[in-house]
């Protein structure tokens, strides 16, 4: 191997935390400003920050989820790295890491995690250093994204599309206790992108032997009540 | 964020290559030899290296695997990142990462990739610059490896059997086109390290819609010749 051609990239993390809240899908983004002379510019990035000297991988998610977001104790899952040369290739970023890093960066291998949370009254989003913020997943390709977190997102909801049928608790953790085939179906198309003929869906849940029926009805709700469900494991 | 705290780590990439011969899950390593001034050391390490400063990481691991190997065109997937700032802290390691990249190294985040590739005629390993070798999965707990390249073998196998349920595929890419199965027992058993009783994995077998007999029986076995089966996408 020739030592000339061996480079020194940063390794950094980044956190794609999506949330339910009962009707839709959403990714925790957060605002970024950047500031030349003259001019400054907005756009959204996911949380994610270089790694310190003596931290783990792991280690380094948890702590850079929390001090951008507030969110602590959450299961971030690692799901691939991206090190593409010309993911920090656009001048804005450039300019930001700059700013923000003090440090002439070349290259940063980033690895991604993920996480699928229910956003309730116990999930607070609050930071003293940043702006974080829930946004619909629909809206993602239209927004300016900072260096390719866009494909990120992309590729952190594969990740969990992937794992669903493997591991279908993922999917029962976003939802009530009790839950209606209604809610249940509204989050499995979200998360599949697609939209169920409400009967066929039925007849799919009907065959998934845990997801269990209960001798109970909605309550309080204005239209007709439904049937309670629970997962069983 | 303290610019102080930050480090400068190098990237590699690691492939874990198992292959499967038709009795036995191997997986092919490279052997290394660590010379210092009286003594010589020799251990086994997975086929890796250090990234090129314009390659991403999936040609990264191509590139790698048939430079050190001789391999081609082999399906390599990434499945994991490591990052223990302790990986690179063996006296052994550090001297041969001094010996052969001719760098002072101190941390190194390496890009894990699997692949899973059947060990036949057209399968041939060689190359100029190392001695690789295919190893018995059962013998690697007992070597001596280099890094933490024994656990990344483990998590690498727990990647396969995890991703087995939705891609049954790949274990069926192992076997030839029409097997029996005495032959799927084998390499399932192989795979999940575990011994199924013959009568119930045949009852397994039958559930399982992908896999249809055919009208054909083995040929100039020694034993009484069984049904053949094929794999049915």
């Amino acid at each position: 191997m020739s030592v000339d051609n061996i480079y020194n990239p940063h390794v950094s993390v980044d956190c794609v935390v999506f949330g339910f809240d009962g009707e839709k899908l959403k990714v925790l983004l957060i605002e970024r400003t950047i500031a030349n002379q003259n001019e400054s510019y907005n756009d959204k990035k996911l949380p994610g920050s270089i790694i310190l000297a003596n931290e783990d991988l792991d280690e380094a998610a948890s702590r850079v989820l929390t001090e951008l977001t507030g969110l602590k104790n959450i299961y971030l899952r690692q799901f691939r790295s991206f090190g593409n040369p010309d993911r920090t290739k656009n001048p804005r970023d450039i300019l930001w890491l700059e700013n923000t890093l003090q440090l002439k960066i070349g290259r940063i291998v980033t690895v991604a995690y993920v996480a699928l949370i229910k956003i309730d009254r116990k999930i607070l989003v609050k930071s003293d250093n940043t702006q974080a913020n829930w946004y619909e997943l629909h809206e993602v390709p239209a927004m300016n994204m900072a260096f390719d977190h866009a494909g990120i997102i992309n590729k952190g909801l594969d990740y969990i599309r992937h794992n669903l049928d493997i591991e279908p608790h993922l999917l029962f953790e976003l939802l009530p206790r009790k839950f209606t085939i209604t809610q249940l179906q509204t989050l499995y198309d979200t998360v599949h992108q697609i939209r169920s003929d409400v009967r066929n869906f039925r007849k799919k849940v009907a065959q998934w032997s845990y997801v269990v029926p209960l001798d109970e009805m909605e309550e309080g709700v204005p239209h007709r009540a439904a049937r309670l469900y629970k997962y069983k494991k």
